[in-house]
């Protein structure tokens, strides 16, 4: 299988804090249940964005928001990319994604490396570091073919006798895939993706809210520029536009194909994004215009310092499988696949 | 002075070598009486593009084709981007552009570094690779103000005494910008254009022949990537049109600002394309969203082989001046000035 279906949730961003979160968890529940594996939601979901904001909604991690989130992976049994959440930790503020695994767990947690500071007079000031400090690692996380084991009474009919024994009950045949993550302003910097690519990453989301001087110059340029150039499928999830807050997002959350083409593409309201996720169709591109193999080592150097490379987790600690079984063991099962009785394909590696 | 006028040739290139070079230098001469400073020609503008077509075609440089766009740089007193030539040295073929300065001095020759390889099912199927080989180095020139000088007579009134020296009677007044040179394919790899900006270039120049594949799909979206990654010009010059020749360029030369905006774009026909180059524009853009300060240098590394700094011509040995002289040591001059009668501005760096 090399196709997943990935959703991107364009929330309605309020004031309230619990509505938010509330209303991102069931949007989640209405993604799963449209064949999502994967979910993302946008950058600054559980509060207003702004400086000011950012003190008052922030939380620990794990906390009140993110333990919703984790509840949401495992109730819907998918990988979800927690947007970002304002952030506290040891006394100081970051502009955090948190991503889930379908069984709940924490896989990985990225903070906002490049804070968005910029001045275009008349048209968009902001300046992030006045309240948040920046990350200091590259975050991926690896989806694949994912089990939980449960012990089961199973029946060899021939033999007519019964064994308990631990079986997948649930197999979420989510493609492998490396996903590399970033959040908004950290799109503009192709350095990450790049090393993304170098990594393995066949997917890159940008939780984002670029506003209305940024979205329309750069917002879909960006995602198509990281897109053709590193050969990979690139997701923004943006928050819904809201005329009447402070920070006005720009909307239109977006899936790039690895030939840089606009797969699909939301417009300003609250909604749900969909799109599969093809991996046969970047490998082809990859093979039809093979521009990863034609770098020239020789003229230019990697573009990653060495002592990061521990720090990526998804390079560094697959995501375990939670039990390992063989095909061989089990002849006939009396619970339900969700795969629809066919026969479960347990994956390791 | 912050801004200089780039023409664009899109010339039609046929069989003829001899009218291609011809007409080229006559688009070159309508070019400079426009008032472009700086012009480039695209892609194999002498020899149609194939690799059947490289060996015969083929020159050296110094050579036939290059020594009239030496002539044409000179007597239009412009910087020449000699699109490019299927160039043979010691028995080798490269895509090499030659670049000429306002006194038709060999600048720089940039040798295409990744060659064309692909292959499209269906679409299009293209191995330079066939009959040439890479270029192993990059390429900038520094543009600036030009001065010859000669000997002339000058007259200082009040005194009533003549003495001769050594003025200038030439300056072209180019706005002071270093351009990075890549040829077509380069172009695919952003690698090089993020050391360009790194070495101090507000322009990148890449006459290339994109088809009716890859120029629907990526020209304008590379170019504006490159101009938006690295807050830079891009300027791309393709040969017109030909739906007759076995391969079909794209056409659509194009200017992209900083912002990543097109500026200017060619149809498919031969033709002259303008573009004034504003630095002040460029630095606005760079001081609004200041991207190259906000790199994270703690987590990814410059991207050039540190022995190739040297191989950079423009950033190692900039482009010298003429003459040296102090404005106070001529009160008046008995020639003409190109620039209409004002004070020459002479400038070393």
């Amino acid at each position: 299988m090399a196709t997943f279906r990935l959703a991107l949730i364009q929330l309605h961003v309020s004031s309230i804090k619990s509505d938010n979160v509330s209303r991102a968890c069931s949007l989640v529940r209405e993604a799963a249940k449209q064949g999502a594996k994967v979910v993302s939601l946008p950058e600054c979901f559980n509060s207003p964005y702004g400086t000011n904001y950012f003190p008052e909604y922030a939380e620990k991690i794990p906390g009140e928001s993110t333990q919703k989130l984790a509840e949401a992976a495992k109730e819907n049994s998918i990988y979800l990319i927690g947007g970002s959440i304002p952030e506290e930790d040891a006394g100081k503020l970051y502009n955090t994604c948190a991503v889930f695994g379908p069984d709940g767990s924490l896989l990985v947690k990225h903070r906002k490396i490049h804070l968005f500071d910029i001045d275009v007079p008349g048209k968009i000031t902001f300046q992030e570091s006045k309240t948040l400090s920046p990350g200091d690692s590259l975050s991926t996380f690896d989806t694949r073919t994912y089990h939980i084991s449960l012990p089961l009474t199973v029946v060899i009919p021939e033999k007519s006798r019964r064994l308990t024994s631990h079986v997948c009950i649930f197999c979420l045949e989510t493609a492998y895939c490396r996903v590399g993550l970033g959040i908004c302003y950290d799109m503009r910097f192709a350095e990450l993706a790049q090393i993304y690519a170098q990594r393995g990453c066949q997917l890159l989301v940008y939780p984002g809210a670029f506003n209305l001087t940024t979205g329309p110059a750069h917002w879909e340029l960006l995602q198509r520029a990281r897109a053709v150039d590193n050969q990979v499928y690139v997701a923004t999830a943006s928050p819904a536009r809201d005329d009447k807050a402070s920070y006005v997002a720009w909307g239109h959350s977006t899936v790039v194909d690895p030939w840089g083409q606009v797969l699909t593409k939301a417009g300003t309201e609250e909604m749900i994004l969909y799109s599969d996720i093809d991996l046969k169709r970047l490998a082809e591109v990859r093979q039809q215009i093979p521009i990863s193999k034609q770098k020239r080592a020789d003229l230019y150097a990697g573009t990653i310092k060495e002592n990061l490379y521990a720090s990526l987790p998804g390079a560094v600690t697959p995501f375990p499988t939670k039990a390992t079984r063989n095909d061989s063991e089990v002849l006939a099962v009396t619970g339900q696949f969700p795969t629809g009785g066919r026969t479960p394909h347990p994956h390791n590696g």
